[in-house]
């Protein structure tokens, strides 16, 4: 539901001034695939990094429809970056309205979390999750062969909506 | 581990200059029992009441030793109060060091929260939980009938360490 990648990238420019090949960033852990590493690793510290970042095409309609038939939690992994909390409460407070304070999840680890269905761009999040695991394509997990692959919001509306 | 009932005594006296008979809090949730409860309830928004909650005897020891034996998760109910959630994670790291960011959690509901063992204060956050559940006493719940209960942390210690 969150562009980190295009945050990354819109960040990047902005303080550099150079435009990154979104090609680049295929297979690589978003940091790690900036020329400036530490830089870009200093934005996920930084105040307004995740209140700002944009959200993804057709995730609200297909969200908001997922809400109507199943019991929809929100699980972010944002432990290691403590004063990111307020701001993904804010963030979603203003672009997932329907989206109540219960069903929000903050962890460092999602192995804690059971459910029937878990869609996440990392395959350390699904792989130790009970139910159905759907990869949810991003830049940096492009090069791994999973069973089990959404590409958009568009897909997971044709995979859990029809 | 964070004694919240004793919290809002003390909160409630330096406000008011009234001291409470713990006695008159069982059976209540904790800002309903006391003579004004707005003012109660308040506290959970106010800066500081979860930063300085005290540590419950033996919680720490007890803790420390369940981490070396187990795969331990702090999972706090903590979503409805915003601003509580960078003051329980600095609370964590003051008190419980041995506690890493990986192993803490913030939720709404428990109802999606997997393992083998839940030790909480509430019914409604055991009811849902698959596995053994462990009702800790305080004076809210002390009228509640429940299974399996454990009144301090040398019980939990009993039941879990030996």
């Amino acid at each position: 539901m969150a562009d980190i990648s295009t945050q990354f990238q819109t960040w990047y420019t902005r303080r550099t001034g150079l435009v990154i090949d979104p090609k680049s960033l295929i297979g690589k852990h978003e940091p790690d695939a900036f020329p400036d590493a530490e830089l870009a690793w200093n934005f996920l510290f930084t105040p307004g990094f995740f209140r700002t970042v944009p959200v993804m095409k057709d995730s609200q309609h297909i969200i908001a429809e997922l809400n109507k038939k199943y019991e929809v939690f929100i699980v972010s992994a944002a432990m290691e970056f403590p004063q990111s909390l307020p701001e993904k409460i804010d963030w979603l407070k203003e672009h997932f309205v329907f989206i109540s304070w219960k069903q929000i999840v903050f962890c460092g680890s999602k192995s804690v979390i059971k459910g029937d269905c878990m869609i996440d761009d990392y395959v350390r999040n699904l792989e130790p999750f009970d139910g159905e695991k759907l990869l949810y394509t991003a830049p940096h997990n492009q090069l791994i062969e999973w069973h089990d692959r959404v590409n958009n919001w568009q897909e997971v509306g044709e995979r859990l909506l029809l």
